[in-house]
């Protein structure tokens, strides 16, 4: 089981499970389309069934990942983002941006017009337009309320 | 020592080292400001001294902290984010907004001057606009080549 952090942060409690090992390669390999048990574990060369296992049922429990049996003697499944895991898109390329920057990375992401790389921006749909990230700040949402997590103590986000 | 994917892909390089438990909650605290090693302990509550020490001096080798010794008798530190590791906020943040939206955190990042939830996007600097979605693509960075790694098979990056 993934361990809580026993913080209200968004950021922790998004960290409690997707910051286990694989599980975000996992969701990056479904970003391109639905993919069978076989096709995730040749993709993620290295990981052990049981883990891969793990961490899919861990991902159907939240929602992120849903399951399609194809065969049913045997058993055979087939694994898709649902749309809550779709969203997960910009996490996953965030850090492919960093990295394709700093670890000298030979792969980069570019606007597909200009093949120059892109960065990670923010935008606000409410005024419709990109907003500098100075201007994008960390508040109490009003009236929401944080699902049950465990008692220790939490701290605030300060990202 | 963190353990390396064996793939070229810059998401698998990147959460090599930053998906060790604690790594990005302690980029997230450094990111509002230098940090003493005891302040760290405070913030990240359950935290292990020498895990943090640990994963400090990995991030230093990295270059994505600075370490800068206040006392000399005894040894006191203080932590900062280099510019590289200011890079990250991208990353904090879109875990962040996702698990606000998604986890029912009560915290939310916000345009400072609606209010409203804000987004992450993508932008062309060379273009000076904001990219949709699937106007970003990966791409074999012409000319560059990726630091040594380990001699498993690499798999391309497909987010």
């Amino acid at each position: 089981m993934p361990k809580d952090y026993g913080q209200a942060c968004p950021v922790a409690r998004s960290l409690a499970f997707l910051g286990e090992r694989w599980t975000l390669l996992l969701v990056r390999d479904l970003l391109a389309g639905p993919r069978k048990f076989r096709d995730l574990t040749a993709s993620l060369d290295g990981v052990a069934p049981t883990v891969l296992s793990h961490r899919l049922k861990l991902l159907e429990t939240h929602g992120i990942v849903s399951r399609r049996l194809y065969s049913e003697h045997p058993p055979r499944a087939e694994y898709a983002l649902t749309e809550r895991g779709a969203e997960l898109r910009p996490v996953v390329r965030a850090l492919g941006i960093w990295g394709a920057r700093h670890l000298g990375s030979e792969w980069t992401f570019v606007h597909d017009k200009c093949g120059e790389d892109v960065e990670i921006a923010y935008r606000c749909p409410a005024c419709r337009k990109t907003v500098a990230a100075d201007h994008v700040r960390r508040q109490r949402a009003a009236g929401r309320r944080a699902a049950p997590r465990p008692s220790r103590r939490g701290t605030a986000a300060r990202p």
